[in-house]
């Protein structure tokens, strides 16, 4: 999975019928690229996530038929060192 | 899914079976790169799309069967930061 | 789909079972690297060709338990800015 | 497979529901990148590791429905040449 | 399929299940990368190979739920230009 901040919300009327009762966020990922993900764990703007792709991605929806490759799996609190 | 705009058209005679009845579309991605799409939702030169690729591309069209890797999935009128 | 040309031929006697009659190409794609393909269309040297990966790269070949996870879709004709 | 060495432990209380029962690991690829890892074999930090993308990810999880695209699949002891 | 050369072989007692009747290969990809391969075809090193990724190096396995994301598809004796 890859960590991402959320940047915004986008507005798209028209769209794949199977996306339909999702929000769809704006993120940038650590190369400043912006990439439209579906989020069902209501991130903020500013949030650090975590997302998935592929398969994983679908199966991260409350309906795995949506039509999504990038996914956020969850909010991160902060990551430490092992020990 | 990741952010492109439409280019234009492509005519393609020889194509495999799975793809005959739909229009394909050239993108341009962020880095510049011309790609190919399939396009179920009417999208036009200019337009910015978001596009799904793996198997969410098949689910996004009406015959999931459909032979491609690439999808556009709606067609963005803005976004914009939370509030 | 991405866009690559054919390049030549491949020779292989030692191959995955689920090769072993289909046609093997070598492309190249947009930034000069040259990839291996399954080719049901019979694209020859020098044509555009466009390409798919994932899952649509199986669906693509007659049997969709080919081993591959890149194939050549369609022989390009031309593309074309909408109008 | 791709290998990366462990960085570290992450902290997520707000996580989609199948990555429930799974440790998360930070690690790092080969050009530097962080990423997020489910790690069902007990990697520590500091471990070189090998992992796997995709569905083989799922797979690589007691429960192949575990959301991940990226799981741990094998502590590095060592590699040599052939012969 | 990309086109790769074997560098040597891998020793990891700590694995995925899945993967424990598997020869695990060290391949050098084009850009000089490092990476992971199940090799079910007996690659040696200084070959030339070409691999699958994604569900299509599963399937080029004897056993299909073999959690790999690269595999070996075979090994190349030489190519040639179309004529």
């Amino acid at each position: 999975m890859e960590i991402m901040q959320v940047v915004g919300r986008m507005v798209c009327t028209q769209r794949a019928a199977g996306l339909n009762h999702m929000d769809l966020r704006i993120l940038r990922n650590n190369s400043g690229k912006q990439l439209v993900a579906v989020d069902p764990v209501g991130a903020r703007e500013g949030n650090w996530v975590f997302t998935a792709t592929g398969t994983a991605a679908r199966f991260a929806c409350p309906n795995p038929a949506t039509q999504t490759d990038l996914t956020i799996e969850g909010i991160i609190d902060y990551w430490s060192p092992d020990g």
